[in-house]
């Protein structure tokens, strides 16, 4: 077989592939959407059967061996810069990846991993709702045995070879980024946060002066309406997506041509529906603006969470909770909603959506805490993973971290170790991607900002023309081409960093706190 | 292997295939109601991988193995009357006849068959809308072949076998109805209804004493708002379903649970939409009500396309244009349009909706011309499929039967041979369902109203639970486990006639003409 028929049924097997992923994300789409309630039952089988399918087209031991002969004879090369064909040495190494990753599990394992986290997502939601740890806590133990096993079938974490049994699941999340790398980071970042975190508490309530006016009864008729207008207006194309609402936002990429965000509207909270949404447009700009080049091919994603994340919350922060967003947006806002905003304005919009107030739930903490939570869990994922904490350990672990970060204490498990849905579906090592989207955006955001001088005028007047050509050159054009640690260094020219991102909330913070 | 664990292992490969299947409805159904506009092309290429799926799975060797193991030694019987184990004998049954149906084209003819067929609906499009036949006439021409060929693959009409190709069309809609069967029933209904036909023109205009009311501006919320209400009382189960907006209306099932339907409204013709409603409930009902024994093999479903459309055709005219119907419905929907409404009653109503007016397209007729455009479309299929009728013949002979049956002639062909899709996606043989439908619709009508008196007391009171029982019970529940000719049989206790429907059409039009 030739080189170029080799590679073309390489990809024909991959595009098979992504096609019944494509559809089993359609068919989670609708259950989160729209399937009808006592439908749940068969869209579980289908959905099952779908990804079964998609497992068999990827173990598929030709697509195996057709690896083997296209890497073993260097038979694929890049295309010369410039030139539109196909990245073949690109789409080698990274399906290779993946095909290792799922090939190297057993399949009795993958199956047993499915069962036991059906049954462990079950118990979180019955110990949270009882408030209760103990219920809990053997089926974690479980989650934390499989994902220590996950992991050292993948090859991570062997004496002597230098890694750890964590990396291996941040592997999975952010390729090629080490616990050690991200501690390093992470640990200077959380004394920094901490500090400033103090000082604001600290400081007399000047953000408290006037009640706030972003509650209330806001028509979540009238709130999808302008939110519909704010999505088309940031570069949300309807021809190639939609928005619709679901208990938890997401963003669901169904085709190249088909990218999805949910939202959810709240009459008393307005600016959490319309965040939702500003939030997942930045994850859809992303999947928006891939080269066709990629479509319907394993490189056409995002190349990880943690840069998804930087999208996601670089639109949502820096620029949805902005002065100069809402000085673009602030009088439509008024004109949906007259009443409700009678007698206040930008800068009263502003002051209230960056009110910092530590908080038990991550989910609902403001952008000063939000990665104080991130490096907490981070720690603690370290000592589960690794063996130094157990789970029996784990709430009280939890609780003296939460007070030494935030200050806190939980008054039980369930605003607490049980909160998030994520060890419950074994997913270790997924949470310091928010985190990293925290820095990675910024280090994008300060770069952007050099490059493309007068951007807070530019979104004064609504013109987002400039952020979407830069971020899709340096980012959102490459897919998987390019693993985040050098895509950033490329796009700005530096490596992983905090700075830019505490810069950025210590001048915020500082001028909205006086401090 | 033991009878039941053979059994086991054949149901399990039936469920997987039929879960593909659902999938790939899903997929479609998405395409009809929500799919943003440029998703059109990866949707297509995802559909084609789900069915194509879905069909290596049915021609899977295993399964034919399987088969033959369990037909050969006589493994599997039904269970004895009143017991609720599978039906294993009718599975068997059944299986093998979408299994000899699927394995004997060979792959390069389904290949070539969908290739051409796609070519064949946008060649279809393009002339209707150019209004001109000739560029159709080619492609009709190989469609007309395939069909052929199909059917000749299949085994029908082999010279001495007493069977013509046509009826292996018919077969795959109306299992074990030849085209012989049909034009006995047919023949005869053709010329009375013609004869009621020519009568009514000719009577005095009295329907046309009032102007209409059910056109203007009906504002299409309302009308969804109506309908949702209207559907509920009905006895639609919305946990078990969904109702949605699409180009044409249609009902698609996603799963046991999770039965869809679609309609579309316009405004200045708001019983259009309420119809469609009705009509889809009718196929809905037969696909919420099956027995949950057959959930997800292949007898969960309905038992023929004639059956199914006598269900739909049931809902739509006999009960959704009577006066006892309407009794019960215009206090409310005079409550949702009262402008609209004012000064006129149920009769009025009737009328209007009754109003025999031919028409040169199928889709707007009424109930008298409806099954005369279906008889037209019988006798010509047959003169293509059997030879006796060329292509470029086919114009002309269309227009020579609409004079014969309707008395109309059509100014062009886009009026006329082009006007459905049916042809240009080779289903030869699907037309008769439609008018069957009307056939056993009022013969269930008919043993119905005998079961259970004061029917039309029922209607005014808006209950339908006897209908739903009686219907569930003699149809819904059975799925495929019993072929079209013997469930009308044991329904009714006569074999398919056409004497209750022109009863019930002879008695209803000439007391509204006063013939």
């Amino acid at each position: 077989m030739d080189k170029q028929t080799a590679l073309e049924r390489l990809r024909a097997l991959d595009r098979e592939r992504m096609h019944l992923v494509r559809s089993a994300a359609l068919l989670q789409w609708d259950q989160e959407t729209g399937l009808p309630p006592e439908g749940v039952e068969d869209r579980a089988e289908q959905l099952a059967v779908l990804e079964g399918l998609a497992h068999e087209k990827l173990v598929n031991p030709e697509l195996g061996q057709l690896l083997e002969v296209l890497e073993a004879r260097g038979f694929v090369e890049d295309p010369p810069a410039g030139t539109a064909s196909f990245p073949g040495e690109d789409f080698l190494r990274v399906l290779r990846r993946d095909y290792e990753r799922a090939v190297k599990l057993p399949v009795d394992f993958v199956r047993e991993c499915a069962r036991t986290e059906g049954l462990s997502q079950a118990v979180w939601v019955k110990a949270r709702r009882q408030r209760d740890f103990s219920l809990f806590a053997p089926h974690l133990e479980k989650m934390v045995r499989h994902a220590q096993e996950k992991t050292r079938f993948w090859g991570w974490g062997a004496p002597g070879s230098g890694t750890t049994l964590y990396d291996g699941l941040l592997d999975l999340y952010e390729p090629d980024l080490s616990a050690g790398d991200m501690a390093a980071v992470f640990g200077p970042l959380g004394e920094r946060l901490s500090a400033l975190l103090q000082k604001i508490t600290a400081a007399p309530e000047k953000l408290q002066g006037l009640p706030g006016f972003l509650h209330g009864h806001y028509n979540p008729q009238k709130q999808d309406a302008f939110c519909r207008e704010l999505l088309q207006g940031l570069g949300f194309d309807f021809n190639r997506g939609r928005l619709d609402c679901s208990a938890h936002p997401f963003t669901s990429t169904l085709g190249f041509n088909d990218v999805r965000i949910t939202t959810r509207y709240a009459a008393e909270d307005p600016m959490a529906g319309l965040l939702s949404v500003v939030h997942e447009a930045g994850h859809a700009f992303y999947e928006m603006a891939l080269d066709p080049l990629l479509r319907s091919s394993c490189l056409g994603e995002g190349t990880s969470m943690g840069i998804h994340e930087s999208q996601s919350r670089l639109w949502e922060n820096v620029i949805g909770r902005s002065r100069s967003f809402w000085r673009g947006w602030f009088p439509r806002f008024r004109e949906f909603f007259p009443e409700e905003t009678r007698g206040r304005g930008v800068e009263d919009l502003y002051r209230e959506l960056n009110r910092v107030r530590p908080s038990l739930i991550r989910v609902e903490a403001d952008e000063v805490s939000y990665s104080l939570h991130i490096i907490l869990r981070f720690e603690l994922e370290q000592g589960l993973i690794g063996g130094a904490l157990t789970v029996n350990e784990l709430p009280a672990a939890w609780n003296a971290a939460m007070k030494k970060y935030l200050g806190l204490s939980p008054a039980d498990d369930a605003d607490g170790v049980l909160q998030d849905i994520h060890w419950s579906m074994g997913a270790f090592g997924y949470f310091p991607s928010y985190a990293l989207g925290n820095l990675y955006g910024l280090q994008l955001w300060e770069k952007l900002g050099e490059d493309l001088p007068g951007m807070a005028e530019s979104l004064e007047r609504r013109d987002y023309g400039g952020i979407h050509r830069w971020l899709g050159e340096k980012i959102y054009r490459r897919g998987r081409r390019v693993e985040p640690a050098r895509l950033i260094e490329e796009a700005t020219g530096k490596p992983l960093s905090s700075s830019a991102f505490l810069g950025y909330i210590e001048k915020k913070y500082s001028e909205l706190y006086e401090l």
